[in-house]
């Protein structure tokens, strides 16, 4: 049993297995058919399909995973991963979905994780997506429940597979350990307040934690009013003259059609913006293209993207200039890594998109850690205070708007022993 | 209150109120700013931004709904709505996708319909979708989960509102009642099985009901390989001899690759194959684009398709030929319309999906019944045997190929009373 594991393991290493979205890639390098895709679009699939965890360094021997549990204390969730001999991984869930999501967790995924090799987590995840272990299908069930139940497990497997190495997991995924510190940006969830009342927000927070760089919202969430309007225009260049030395980023959560994204990315070029997120809606492709066009400054998206095939379409037709996986919801550290990597083949960058809930900060802090293209901040939205955790020598609250990566083994964070024995185990 | 929200359906109806995917669509037609979208693409989203369900004959005065129920009697699920008359709507809902979504159902989504006007469902899913009512944000949600929830609830909704003006939902949905008889086609989920064997399955369930059209499946699903490739070729050919006069589809559940699925649709025009539905997997549009443009033949897809856009891009930029949103999965019959409405203006088929679970059939002849532009043959897998269900005067089992529309108030379908007061009321 073992030695099959470590034969398999061993294979798969040797042949540089890819990963989904493709299928039987071989047949789309037949040029005499005609039927190949382009160059740009092949160069992207090929960086994307590449695992995300480093192989020479994950335990030579197999690490069968034995349970793969679901804790639940107060409003946080944890997934706690041991294999047969005993060793444990833990991570922290997004509660904000796992909330809705407990019984596909524990009846579903979870159990398919069970018996598989840690060190195959990448393939395992591939194999459930494209299997019918779910009815229907489970590929149809692709979304923010579904892979938010994978990246919670994934998170607790890399924990364990550092703890096994006694390696942080930053030098297990991408290109390794490459970063130490982190720029992060504090990110407003405010929408509506008078210009004047953000200003203040911000003043208040930048100075907390001595943000280098900010992100405020603009229009009405998937659509615009009279009064968004109104507001977009005082506070483009309110925020400008409020913070002349700061990074300045806008997220407009796809409020825009094309014209009224144009005029407002028109005057984010005047007061040198450094992105523009989702000026349309998320899956309005063509409207963000042509927006995408006609703006000289960055666009970034991603953030609402469940698919590999259609991230890296959207990075092949020029949908998006920065792209922003969200590590829960776009199903954990590897594929987002691999998203990553397909933009670093073209020259895109890349900023990891969290929500606030449980330790998704220190998250995107560890994937900036070990991807060449990270972008220069991070999002921060403040630390959720009903999680005893901590990492030795790491503050959770910035210092001068900057965290220092974790470097323990595993995730690198210690919750209170107290806090996950008192936690109710979630059952069928 | 009631002639407060009477004014506000009857200033809606008669401004001709638009819904997702556009948001202040105004912006779009000013051509002088160039940055319209092209003429096809606008005609789509016109067509489908207009309400399925016929307004002029909704009742004149609001349907205020007092409660929207999640009832479970074994593995099936039922929606149970009612209006602070006392009157009542009832559905079966997709026991499948129920059966992981029961948290999400009666915490989140039921109680944003409760109150709300049942002559406006269309615009409180739209509103629904757009808000920030779950966190994060509602859109975020979109998914299979996410839109069966919404469908079941419409359906119980649609059930409502047709006992009160005592009609089929037939005359209040999409053309209205067009179609008395529905021809149905006998869809197999067998994989992997021998050629043979397959063509025994179809002989017997061909005669049970008389069908003249069947659908198999090719491929793998989501890959292929050199068993699944030798099994199709065989089966292909084999099929047509076996049932010479039928009217043949096959569904490959995105096996393929470009080069392989053109190979399958030429083996396939070769034996007048009728449609050949997902080549490519379902997120694989530039794939499935050369495959269509590639062959001769229709090719059908959308059942994976969640978003109202992608779909509309689906069609615009000619990915599918035949259009096929599932009733479930993409949110429910009103939605589903809009689909077939924007395939009807520019010459598309619509076929709905439908899963095997609950009253999913007769939901697809529903829908036949009412848009111009179904398919001869719509999708039957047979009938859940522990669903006692009844339509007065229709046989559940088709007869020659064909099910009769159910033509009582409402979705025209009684379910046994002691099955409904038995079933556990699931709450919070």
């Amino acid at each position: 049993m073992d030695r099959r594991h470590f034969l398999s393991v061993t294979s798969l290493m040797g042949a540089g297995w890819v990963l989904s979205p493709e299928i039987n890639r071989d047949h789309y390098e037949d040029s005499k058919s005609g039927y190949s895709l382009p160059e740009r679009a092949q160069k992207l699939l090929d960086a994307a399909s590449k695992p995300a965890i480093k192989q020479d360094v994950l335990p030579l021997n197999p690490v069968i995973l034995e349970s793969v549990e679901l804790l639940k204390h107060g409003r946080q969730f944890l997934v706690r991963v041991r294999n047969n001999e005993g060793a444990e991984g833990i991570a922290v869930s997004n509660h904000l979905i796992l909330r809705y999501s407990q019984s596909l967790f524990v009846e579903t995924i979870a159990p398919f994780f069970e018996s598989t090799d840690a060190r195959l987590v990448e393939k395992t995840i591939d194999d459930l997506y494209r299997s019918s272990y779910l009815t229907p299908s489970t590929y149809k069930w692709q979304g923010i429940q579904f892979w938010s139940c994978i990246a919670s497990i994934e998170l607790a497997i890399l924990d364990l597979l550092g703890k096994l190495v006694e390696k942080n997991i930053t030098h297990i995924l991408g290109n390794g350990r490459i970063q130490e510190e982190i720029g992060v940006y504090r990110a407003s969830g405010n929408r509506g307040n008078a210009p004047e009342e953000e200003v203040d927000f911000f003043r208040e927070q930048v100075e907390a934690i001595g943000a280098k760089a900010i992100k405020y919202r603009l229009g009405a969430r998937m659509h615009y009013t009279d009064d968004s309007t109104k507001r977009d225009r005082a506070l483009i260049p309110l925020m400008r003259e409020s913070f002349p030395d700061l990074t300045l980023y806008s997220d407009a959560n796809g409020s825009y059609d094309i014209q009224t994204a144009i005029e407002m990315g028109r005057l984010q070029e005047e007061y040198e913006y450094a992105f523009f997120e989702e000026p349309c809606p998320f899956d309005h492709y063509d409207e963000t293209r042509k927006v995408t066009k006609a703006l000289d400054m960055i666009v970034a998206g991603g953030e609402q993207e469940f698919s590999m095939r259609q991230f890296i379409w959207q990075m092949d037709h020029n949908v998006i200039d920065l792209v922003q996986p969200d590590i829960f919801y776009f199903g954990g550290l590897s594929r987002s890594i691999r998203i990553a990597r397909a933009a670093e083949s073209i020259g895109m960058t890349c900023t990891p998109h969290i929500s606030g809930a449980g330790l998704g900060f220190l998250y995107a802090v560890l994937m900036a850690a070990c991807i060449p293209n990270a972008g220069p901040y991070h999002e921060y939205k403040g630390v959720d205070q009903d999680l005893p955790a901590e990492s030795p020598g790491i503050s959770f609250i910035p210092q001068n708007g900057i965290i220092r990566v974790p470097s323990e083994a595993g995730i690198g964070v210690q919750i209170d022993p107290d806090f996950v024995s008192a936690a109710q185990h979630i059952v069928k």
